[in-house]
């Protein structure tokens, strides 16, 4: 029998409670009982080989076809540039809507469908509300997303295209808006999904057991995640603790936190060892998919980094667009936030807390196509030519070196 | 031992001919030669279970981790709107710069590695030019993209950034331009890599063979492909002639070239019965992507039309758009020139020219995200409210139907 069960205090609740958080503001997850048993079925899709350890049902009729995305060696340029040998890619953004959030979309909507919703909601100003309206668009099950009066056109043409109803608010402030609206929807009946909501992380588990194959169940040494509402990286980490406790691993993974330096309350009361988030107000950062200042399920992850030995690491807005570039100039175009990996592991490396042999793995989150305007903000040289001067302007280029050398 | 062959003349070339086309502008393409024997081979890698197929050594170094892209049923909605109850969706925008293009550059960039090429060469302003970007990136080759003067900053700057160097030229037009490069580049022994190459259409094939997996052996009865330079819709069905020569597949696809109504120079001469283009000059569409108005490949598609009895249609500004939204209703979020195969089978549906149960496959070539600027001429609804009227506004929305029905 499913049931959900608090990350902090262990009290468990009924598996149907819509509501994602207990009463105290513990976050909730699916119990993982009775996995001593499971095992890897056949199946050409990953849920239908790893449908013993997920709570809901899905097919092919709901999903978008997210996942399969490679994990592979970052090259040499990158493991020069960190001291990392072992140093691998997870190039999530090769999902539907081109980010991590879609693995989460598939399981927020089969729960939906089990418990017989028309309708879903989240509040979202970016990834996860595109990813939601593009999966209830799939699953015929209506998507609202609420948006500050901030959110940016395009992002909200994004879900309105899928189907979306997209409702624009006005209020004081983003964390205001949130309470209004969470508070009215238990009244309504309506559930509304967050980033670190229990069902979502039941998607994110997914990546893990895809993780697990490819790599032929090797357990990496290290996993960095983008950190903001906390549902990605307690995802993959439950996945594999499921899979040691279904006897598939022997170990764990050692997660590591990373976020901006510009807003990084996981970060910094990990560094302290506060057992509390000081939430972080009022402050901007280039990774603006890593910007929630309290976020959701923090004390669950000061514990846990405590309990497991995680790492943490926060970067500086250049080491952001420096690391963005150096993962565009080894072949992979990420936003600001998925960037942040890469530039955290380097430090943690220099600082010794990563062996130069240890198996790293970066989770590569969003697309770059995502945040053009972030973008606009790396320098780009061209050379210009015409009919005239082609000739030794290409002469040139062809006796010179590539600017830059890494990238 | 490997051989070009002229697709028109049947005329043999040396496998080096660094050239893409045979001096009459014939398209030249890798001979298939001995494929009896080939078989299909045991590999984590679509290219290692195909390398019987290929005629370049690829391997993860090269690799960006493309394809695995997933082939799904379109829904209710689409096939009810198509009329085509077994419609298939071939997501090539999850692929790593979010087009299909990624396949071909995975064969030019092999190619290029076992030439010894330090530099390899295009002329794009769009998604070729990001997708040789990334992969010279990767293998460690030097990029040149030559963009003409009117090109996007942001398809710049998404080339630049992976470090190819953008040679931006001046020109009366774009014709005049591609001839003075590809003049020059033989003369400086630098290969241009067009759209239509021999090499490229060895990665496109790849994609037929990851069909022929995913439908266990079953080979569709129609493939939809848009289509511009040509080179992806030959590698499709140069790969389904090979599975066949092989002695893998029992008959072949029939291909359905499809071009928007504004720049249609092969769909005109396909439905006119004609056995040359007639270029078109100075129209523009929606469709960016497949704005080739005198395409490279053009007299072997429609020597490949005429023999094997392929389809074609096009479409007009307002079904792009149409056909653009109906796809973000099923929850696929594509560019324009991807859009365009939904309106075009839709027709050739409605001119019985496709049965109610034949399988039918779309090519979705390229993601939404690419082209935000045409995005915008999609009208978008939003609910405004704030925090006084959102119960109540939200409480209509829970009363109400989704707008439009379909999408």
């Amino acid at each position: 029998m499913k049931r959900l069960r608090s990350t902090i205090s262990g009290q468990v609740f009924p598996f149907e409670r819509i509501e994602e958080f207990a009463g105290n503001g513990e976050s909730l997850e699916v119990a993982a009982d009775g996995l001593a048993g499971a095992r890897v079925r056949q199946g050409r899709r990953l849920w239908e080989r790893f449908a013993d350890f997920l709570p809901v049902v899905i097919d092919d009729e709901i999903s978008l076809g997210e996942g399969s995305t490679p994990l592979l060696p970052a090259g040499k340029a990158l493991s020069t540039f960190t001291g990392i040998a072992r140093l691998l890619l997870k190039n999530e953004t090769m999902n539907p809507t081109w980010s991590f959030k879609d693995r989460g979309s598939l399981t927020s909507i089969a729960m939906a469908r089990q418990m017989g919703e028309p309708v879903t909601a989240t509040i979202s100003t970016g990834n996860m509300g595109h990813s939601m309206a593009a999966y209830g668009a799939r699953a015929g099950i209506r998507a609202v997303v609420f948006v500050p009066r901030y959110a940016p056109a395009e992002k909200i043409r994004a879900m309105a295209i899928h189907g979306a109803t997209v409702v624009r608010v006005t209020a004081p402030d983003y964390s205001m808006m949130k309470r209004e609206i969470l508070g009215l929807a238990s009244g309504l009946n309506l559930r509304v999904v967050s980033g670190n909501g229990p069902i979502r992380a039941e998607g994110y588990k997914l990546a893990a057991f895809e993780m697990y194959e490819q790599l032929e169940g090797h357990v990496p040494d290290f996993i960095a995640v983008p950190t903001s509402a906390c549902g990605h990286i307690r995802g993959l980490f439950k996945g594999y603790r499921e899979l040691m406790e279904a006897g598939l691993t022997g170990r764990l993974p050692r997660m590591i936190v990373v976020q901006a330096a510009n807003v990084n309350p996981l970060v910094s009361a990990i560094r302290e060892g506060r057992d509390r988030i000081v939430p972080v107000t009022g402050k901007e950062t280039v990774a603006e998919a890593i910007t929630s200042g309290d976020p959701p399920g923090g004390a669950e992850i000061l514990l846990k980094a405590r309990h497991f030995g995680w790492l943490a690491e926060d970067v500086t807005e250049e080491e952001i667009l420096d690391a963005q570039r150096r993962l565009a100039g080894a072949g992979y175009f990420v936003e600001p936030a998925a960037a942040t990996s890469l530039a955290a592991v380097g430090k943690l490396r220099a600082a010794g807390k990563i062996r130069q042999d240890d198996s790293v793995v970066l989770m590569l989150t969003g697309s770059g196509l995502k945040d053009m305007s972030v973008f606009a903000r790396q320098g780009v040289e061209v050379v210009e030519s015409d009919l005239r001067s082609i000739r030794g302007d290409v002469e040139k280029i062809l006796a010179s070196s590539p600017p830059g050398g890494v990238y």
